[in-house]
This record gives C-alpha cells, structure tokens and sequence, in this order.
C-alpha cells in the first residue's frame, strides 16, 4: 500500500486534500504543527479529522513560529476583519511557513518511507500568500529529491501533491462532500469567538470570507455556521 | 549596515562560516536549535561564540526531530566509531535536517530584513551527506525567491552563501584562524564524553576524525583536544 504524507491544518482545504489521498488508495500518514498558532481548536479539529479518517499515524509536531513574529497568526497584530485583498499579501502571511511545513513533511515522509506529500494550497481563492503557487511547489519538489537520501539514492522520486492548487473554494468543498467529508468538523477562521469552549467563526477574516463565498457559490449551507 | 543570517551549530565549520560573515562586514543574525540532538553542550557552544563574536542576536529554535527518529543523532542509534566510509550517507544522517534548517533562518532572515543566509556546509571533507551540495544549496535558494513575500515583492534577492563548500577542512581551519576564531569554543563531536560537566571529544566519530585530519593536514593542533 502506498503511503502519503498529508498535511493537516484542520481547516477546509486540508481535509479535502485528506480525503483525496484517502480516495486514491493511499496510507495516511497525517502531520499537523503547534506553531504558536493563536487558537490551539485547529489542532483538536485535525485530531478529529485524523481519527474520522483512520489515518495510520497522526504527528503535531511543535515548532514554535512566534520566535520570528511578525505574522498576525503568530504574533500581537489584529487579524484584519472585511477586508480581503486580493492584490496584496496580509498581514496573516507567515514568513517561510509552507517552506517549513513542507520540510518537516519531507523529514517525516522519507522517516517512513513514503514520495508522496500531499498539501491544500491553493492560487485561486486565497489569500495571496507567496508559498502557495504553483512554482514555489515545484521548486520545493526539485529540492526534496536533492535533500534526502532517499531521492539521493533513487529509491523513489518525491512528488508534492496541490490537488487543490487550481480549484476555486466552491470545487474544492464540492469535491470534498463527494468524498464524504464533514465540514462541520474543520476550522477555517483566524479569530474565532470562544463561547463555552466552543469555537465560532467570526465571519469577517479573509478565511471565513473565503469559505463563506466558497458555500455560498456552490448554493451550499456550511454546518460550521448553522450549528 | 548589510544584514547576515548565520546558522550557528556551535561546531567548526558554522563558527567559521559566522566569522566570514562579521569579517565581510554584515551585522549579525545567529540561529541554533534545539532539535533533540543528543548533546546540547553544543549549544553551549554556539551561546559562546555567539557572545564572542557579538552578534546583533542570537536566537535557539526549538524543534524535536525526535519526532519522526531514524538518525543516529534523534534516536536511540549508536553512533559509528572509526567506520569513516565516504561513498555511504552514514547512520548519523538526519532526514531533511539542512532543509529545515534554512527553512527556519529564511523566516527569521524575513522577519529582520536580511537576504543573506550563511550555512557552513562542506562537500570535500564531510559525512556524504546530501544536503550539503551545491545542487542542493541553489536549489534552495531558488525556492527562498518564490517562498517569501520580500521576494515576492523584489524586495531583495535571497542569495544562500556556502563559503565553504568547496574547502578542505585543512583550508576551513586556516581561514578561520586568520579571522581570530578560537577553536577551543567550538565543538564537533557527535558523541562526546562528559566529566566534570565538560565534554570530551570521542575521537572516533566521524565528526572527530575530519576534524582532526583538518588539523594534521595543516600540521595544527586542535586546542580542544588538548585541553
């Protein structure tokens, strides 16, 4: 059984792509990061994705981003509230962090002996960021297969997988209710309202926007926002 | 003032690198981690040179390679003695360890305004190491440029210097000692012996025995073996 190196936020877009490498017959090896994230939920979020899927393995590995701030995932900066722009990179642009995210992925996937990594970027409904295009998941592909032993030794040639990478919001949560996930699960907001231990969305951040647009194209209620 | 990057490991090679740096005229940005390696006196180590070498900041990232094992450095392998093999990747290798490593200094090099990143690696005198060519190296930076905003925007050019790439140990020690670099603070060994809090290079180790090679070669002696 082949394996893959999924990538698991616990957001939308991560789980899709779960769901997908689950669809293709893969083994699922599931890495999420305690990065110093400012809400720990979407890591309970990927737990339970990890477990509703039967992954082989769920790792979160903790790195703590906040050393570097700057970001206003990780640091004391307001996550801007209805005002997406899609011309410009937000102040919720983590410096490096799919470049990292990736590298831990490639440490984990040659340990287990998995070439397939799995990752939910995508450069049509987001939010700009740098690391989500297409050439920055080539560049990284080129550079796994010189990095490790494994690629080294042609015991097998790493592919990054973008299964998302050109699919609008809409199809990407299509896809995903064809595969059978539960949305109601996944966490998408940068800044949610906790109300009795109990994440709500705030409705407002590019994420929610993004995921609210994504439903509501597709004529379809997300469970997140009706629970 | 020309902003560094220098990933600092506390051994040889990085120390020397960090003083090409400061002798180039760059302000200084040191980064080490805490990855689970067996001995955190080359922590130490790196805390030292750092404070020597006056660095503008100095930061250790935590991050437990422990996690995903394998390397005889994260888990519980024994580390090889005098079983030097140049044409084998040995058991001390850690998977993807370079590529997270200049992961993490390209958000920290981001975050300061920095576009130069120095990484003491060698691919005359070293372990066969795959992350240490210069194929991987360019193909690194390449990724630096399509990862970052800061590249995104052309803000600059990331440029991955590897001054010693193409050095032997013999010329890496000769260059540092013209720079001022005092040896006896920094530390290779891959399996030291601790007495009295102090740590006593093994010898026998890979590490070691380039090491002391590059001190025969150029009829030195190696202060810390002497101590």
């Amino acid at each position: 059984m082949k394996k893959a190196l999924v990538l698991l936020s616990g957001g939308l877009d991560s789980t899709t792509v779960l769901a997908i490498a689950k669809n293709l017959g893969y083994e699922i090896y599931a890495l999420s990061f305690s990065y110093g994230q400012r809400h720990k939920i979407e890591l309970e979020a990927a737990k339970n994705i990890a477990e509703k899927f039967v992954v082989k393995e769920h790792k979160i590995a903790n790195i703590d981003l906040r050393l570097f701030g700057q970001s206003a995932l990780t640091a004391d900066i307001a996550v801007p509230k209805n005002a997406i722009n899609l011309d410009k990179i937000p102040v919720t642009y983590v410096p490096a962090r799919n470049t990292i995210f990736l590298s831990f992925a490639l440490a984990y996937a040659e340990t287990v002996g998995s070439f397939d990594i799995f990752i939910g970027v995508n450069a049509v409904d987001y939010s700009n960021y740098p690391d989500c295009r297409s050439e920055f998941i080539l560049a990284f592909e080129k550079l796994a297969n010189l990095a490790t032993a494994a690629g080294d030794k042609n015991e097998g040639n790493f592919k990054i997988h973008a299964p998302l990478i050109k699919m609008s919001k809409k199809e990407i949560i299509e896809t995903g209710l064809k595969l059978g996930v539960d949305y109601s699960l996944t966490h998408s907001c940068y800044d949610p309202i906790i109300i009795n231990n109990k994440a709500k969305p705030c409705g407002k951040c590019d994420s929610c926007i993004l995921r609210l647009q994504g439903f509501a194209e597709g004529n379809l209620q997300d469970p997140l926002m009706h629970q």
